[in-house]
């Protein structure tokens, strides 16, 4: 049986800090783990921030709740939830996603979550736990479940090398450089041709991998 | 962080076989673990019987389209995935489950599967794995889950056990009798009381975790 383990910002959604920052105005807050490879210390920087100017959760989620969803993807994870269980895994934290999966029908999110004080701000962050993406695909495949993860960026990678089969979305030049053994889509489209060859065919996740195409956009099963 | 393990059968849609065979008229198919308690000899049975009649895996599913979820289900677990992450455990099929899965939104779904043919004849099932509702529980609390547990029957009480907290909704009284360590609901909005207890006062993780700190994953601003 076979269950889909997706990251969320830049596969279903836009990247949530970024838009925040632009719809903000808040220029700090446009730093991401290119600018600050610790996530600890860019995380204390961006809720710092958001204190200095005053900032709480409702005002981020008013923020985030203008937010849409990719163009495409309800309809694409609506199709994808009707064949099969797809499991959200993401870096970002559940209140402020929140605004975002309501749009996306509630599908399940394993992420990080905030501390919110009794006034309603920010209080602290908890890391559910260290190389949280990988340890959920092991889990699923401790479920006895063929695990398809996908992902964009260098912080899914631990996740798709873990999975039966990964797949990049759309990722960034380097990281489809850095790790040709993953088939790259750019399109939904795209996925749906990988996921309707793996579920509905019900051919092996070895056949895929092995006859998997480095060249991108010619990936055949 | 929270996140729920729930019962389908009994919780949020009726008992399927049992309205199977009463759509269907065939009286073999009203048989239930209460009355052969082998679930492989029950199942064995049960497609036998299938088999026998001529039905295959469209006839059943025709007939559990005809099935709603139990009254008040949908808006409560429409509450509930609002709330928190919610994954349906059960013992059913994942192809019989899926009509009832799309009129509750489909939230997740671990459970067992089918052997279909190319003629679209039930083969045979797969059960995903022993004590599979249990692993589930043991699953999330390896991702730092706390994780609240709610069935109806003698099959969820390992998961109930396995939890952090176990919820009894609607059971028979023998198991009332049995299992007096956990609460009993009869209602949803008994449901949303225990729930919204349990996930508004505690916004942080640790608290029900044997006392456990969680100060390695957390930060304080």
């Amino acid at each position: 049986m076979y269950l889909i383990c997706s990251d969320l910002e830049g596969v279903f959604v836009p990247e949530i800090w970024i838009n925040v920052a632009e719809r903000t105005g808040i220029e700090g807050l446009r730093l991401t783990t290119r600018d600050v490879s610790d996530y600890d210390v860019l995380m204390k920087q961006r809720l710092s921030i958001l204190k200095a100017n005053g900032l709480k959760l409702k005002d981020i989620t008013d923020v985030i709740a203008t937010m849409d969803p990719l163009p495409g993807a309800l309809q694409f994870l609506d199709w994808l939830r009707a064949l099969t269980q797809v499991i959200i895994v993401s870096d970002t934290f559940v209140e402020f996603a929140r605004p975002l999966m309501a749009k996306l029908g509630w599908p399940t999110l394993l992420c990080h979550g905030l501390t919110i004080d009794a006034g309603g701000a920010i209080a602290g962050y908890n890391l559910r736990q260290a190389d949280g993406k990988r340890k959920v695909v092991q889990a699923f495949k401790g479920l006895e479940y063929q695990v398809l993860a996908m992902g964009d960026s260098y912080n899914d990678i631990n996740m798709l090398k873990e999975a039966h089969q990964g797949i990049l979305f759309r990722p960034p030049q380097p990281v489809i450089d850095e790790y040709p053994q993953f088939p790259v889509a750019t399109a939904y489209d795209e996925l749906k041709v990988i996921f309707e060859n793996i579920l509905t065919a019900d051919r092996g996740v070895g056949e895929l991998r092995d006859g998997r195409s480095t060249e991108i956009h010619s990936f055949q099963i």
